[in-house]
């Protein structure tokens, strides 16, 4: 991927019945995005699928062209159900071939550990024709990358440890600059008030998160932006604007 | 929606700055595949999208078209970055509209608790005009729903409520049949087998979930089907080969 001047944009894509059926809890897309956030790389969309391949293929080439990385968990294991690995050679148009390298480091593993390389094991080897390998620290079984679609495995370790091999291949950028302030008041009360400082400042983003402990509406609010000299003024103002209601109120 | 002999499928829309920048966790997609499984209605997508009214609206006619129910969260405050009202009746092409009814409830609301209706607070009574509402026992800002989707808040507290609400009036259908098998076996070790079991049943989701304690892989094999007779014919097969395979390794 060829540096350019837009910062970098990055989709996930979540493959997987049980995370549908609600029997698996997915923590790879907020993993990403945690990890992606600090080094300028904005995590634009997540979409979660079934195993089945054509809904594979249209998110994969969906996702593709409209982000300059494509991440996916799930489905590169041993059974049958493992069906990212084809999906993904049809969505780049690649022959799914049996990897020399990945045959190599599997070969090694589980002669190392006396276990037979059965033809289930062997399903892992396989990627579209051209795939760079994605080794990690936790699984023999490695990943791969195809034009710029990064396949990883569903299992949060070991998608992890594939992440860490990853990121320093990527093209970083600034991230924004952040500031938080909490308060204790509900945004039905400061929404106007934030909404002109918003106003005044277009070229950020300026958040607002609600929560409420049962009883009480609070809020916490996100100033996110390139300049820090304007996030700290835009953070300034905020403050400035609820203490004054506080004293309202 | 009328009933049809097709049981009916759903998609959730996440809506939110917060869950694509790691800040916030989303757990309402999550907790709606909890819900909607056990009433036989299939889960089939999640998506995430940030703020933006357009990736909104692409992304609701996208779902509302291919599935029989479409779950939001998130949006519907009374801050400025709230939305996701005016994303939805530009998605539907009503007219945007303050309801009512909904300016009734809020009204009543604040002026028990001696609190101004403000501007801000008066965002929460905005939607696409003919939109019904989805009131709740958390939040007196009520949710409302525009043709077949279904515009919920973003906290999961009221998210839930909003669901609790929502569920009795949607077309449900006979759940799955669902049969876990855990092994201490690998996926390496008995995916082939699965694979021939598979193969046997072929109206059946015959499916299997690795683990990695950091040291061993181990599985579970999820078998789901609507024969409650023919997924006990399935797991028997399978129990019988997972101790086939412990006796030989």
């Amino acid at each position: 991927m060829p540096p350019t001047d837009k910062p970098p944009t990055a989709a996930m894509l979540v493959i997987g019945d049980e995370i549908l059926s609600g029997r698996t809890k997915d923590r790879n897309a907020g993993h990403l995005a945690e990890r992606l956030d600090p080094v300028g790389i904005a995590l634009r969309e997540i979409r979660v699928v079934p195993d089945e391949t054509a809904r594979i293929v249209d998110a994969v080439n969906a996702l593709r062209r409209s982000y300059t990385y494509v991440f996916t968990s799930g489905g590169i294991g041993p059974t049958h159900d493992d069906i990212t690995a084809a999906a993904i050679a049809e969505a780049v148009g690649q022959p799914l071939i049996e990897d020399d390298r990945a045959i190599a480091i599997l070969e090694e593993y589980y002669h190392e550990r006396n276990l037979p390389f059965t033809a289930a094991r062997r399903r892992m080897t396989r990627m579209p024709e051209g795939s760079s390998l994605i080794q990690n620290r936790v699984s023999a079984a490695p990943g791969f990358v195809a034009l710029n679609i990064y396949v990883m495995a569903g299992i949060p370790s070991v998608f992890s440890a594939m992440l860490d091999a990853v990121l320093p291949t990527l093209q970083l950028s600034e991230p924004l600059k952040i500031e938080t302030v909490a308060t204790g008041l509900g945004e039905g009360v400061f929404g106007e008030a934030l909404a002109e400082i918003a106003e005044r400042y277009p070229s950020m983003s300026i958040g607002s998160y609600p929560r409420h402990d049962g009883t009480h509406y609070t809020a916490e609010i996100v100033i996110r932006g390139i300049d820090a000299g304007a996030v700290a003024d835009a953070r300034a103002d905020i403050i400035a604007m609820l203490d004054e209601l506080v004293g309202e109120n």
